[in-house]
């Protein structure tokens, strides 16, 4: 069994400042399952309403994505409306419309539960802890959450961090977590509850991994456009994770060459909106991308 | 003949949310050349008022710098008041008091005008250009500037940045001297002006190097305790070209390293106000703090 990504699949309107997508296929495990589906099988679960269109069903299909844990429920699909200022690392929260995702019980089909690894992208964090209790023996587990569970349900998500390997959040959230400005300090803190490994992105800056004796830095990749953010953080995840459930290599090399297939991944999901990047992709420009992180990024011993 | 600066020799005053220095040492000249310092000979040209102690000229002699060019004038010497808040990345200049900086005309001595190295530091474009006509065969010319000359003296700071390799400025310049919010672009739109590399300083994100068929990303040293960022920009570029004039390797690779040992200068200068934390450094610290880079950003071929 491969991975097992539980989180939400949803419609999103979005504006940028140079577009504008109206409800468009979004949620944190669309873009994660789409990303992971590069490298491995992905299965998903999720929730979604009667309104929602066979058309994006069949998309999840092509990809190879398991849908049997996508439930379709009475009412309507979760709807999310946003905005994007020029500073593009941050979105603005216009409309939050939970619709069906208020009834999200997730329920993990049996194959499902021997899952080798698991993303629990964000959701509230009794739930994910609901998840955590279904799964039996997995390799991995990696989560993510938002500053909304931080502030409503911080003993719940202090719970969730205590029993995942990985937590990947943003730099605002790690520092909103726990009440220290300086990262590396906030990190250490986070580490220290119990997960081995914090991933913490940055936006347009990268991402940096703590463990409790390293740090691994990973620049963004520097795009000349960049025309939709959402979905990015956990497009990244999908990458990370599909890597590894790809060569089961969880060593720190492993894991950091993991974190770079995840930005190469993030990096084009933001060049158009919604997955239409991710559409159009085949692995010999995820291949190409990544040896150019290679070459950004080392000093030493580059080829010439 | 090694590296020859050209900039401020100052006293700052300085507070921070960790404490506040007085009337302490400080000017561009004075930060780079003591970076500098731990990797090769530098001479420094600069003005100081008769107000200037010898206190501080014994400082830069004991850490081999030629003072020779350091030209003590009538009057006081320049003097800069500023302020950082948490957000440690950019300060708020709350006082500027030129002094005898406005009479500064850089002469260089004979010997100088042989550099290999040259930096000149952020002064008026118009004296860069001087200095530039000074210096006979440089190997490698860099210049910084700041926001001011961008403003006010556009043209004369374009016909410099056509005459160096290598420009050193931090992110906001770049994007206010374009007129591009996009990094990369502004990046690309001045390295099509004729430097052969720009280096774009972005605090605590680390460097950017863009060439015009490449680019290298560097973080910064991930610090729990940052006290003073003033002068870390200047001991960033000293340890870059003392690396550079050390080894004479002007490769790709060897600039990169060059990059990394500057944002290490860098990182150990925040650590205390002024130049106390240089002041205190060994050349061991720093190769330890170089290996510790090297294992924080590569991804293949790590050791263990």
């Amino acid at each position: 069994m491969g991975i097992v990504v539980v989180g939400t699949v949803a419609f999103d309107t979005v504006e940028t400042p140079f577009g504008r997508g109206e409800n468009v296929l979004g949620g944190s495990a669309t873009y994660f399952s789409t990303s992971a589906s590069f490298f491995t099988d992905v299965s998903l679960v999720a929730v979604v309403g009667e309104d929602f269109p066979e058309e994006h069903v069949r998309f999840l299909r092509s990809r190879d994505i398991d849908v049997s844990g996508l439930a379709c429920i009475p009412g309507k699909t979760f709807h999310w409306t946003g905005r994007y200022g020029y500073d593009l690392n941050e979105a603005q929260t216009l409309d939050t419309q939970l619709n069906v995702l208020t009834q999200f019980r997730p329920d993990l089909p049996e194959a499902y539960r021997e899952a080798d690894y698991l993303f629990l992208a964000n959701i509230d964090p009794d739930l994910q802890l609901e998840v955590l209790d279904q799964v039996r023996h997995p390799r991995l587990v990696a989560c993510d959450t938002m500053n909304f569970w931080i502030s409503s349900k911080p003993e719940a998500l202090k719970k969730v961090l205590q029993r995942v390997d990985m937590v990947v959040i943003n730099e605002g959230e790690a520092r909103q977590f726990t009440g220290e400005a300086n990262l590396v300090k906030a990190a250490r803190q986070i580490v220290s509850l119990g997960c081995k490994r914090l991933v913490v992105k940055r936006g347009e800056y990268g991402v940096l991994m703590f463990t409790a004796s390293s740090i691994f830095a990973a620049p963004a990749y520097p795009l000349e456009e960049v025309f939709d953010p959402t979905g990015a953080g956990d497009t990244f995840a999908g990458g990370m994770m599909g890597y590894l459930a790809n060569t089961g290599n969880l060593s720190d090399e492993g894991i950091r060459q993991s974190i770079v297939f995840g930005s190469v991944m993030a990096s084009f999901n933001v060049e158009d909106f919604s997955l239409n990047r991710l559409k159009s992709l085949d692995y010999r420009e995820i291949e190409e991308r990544y040896r150019t992180f290679r070459s950004m990024t080392h000093f030493e011993g580059l080829d010439g």
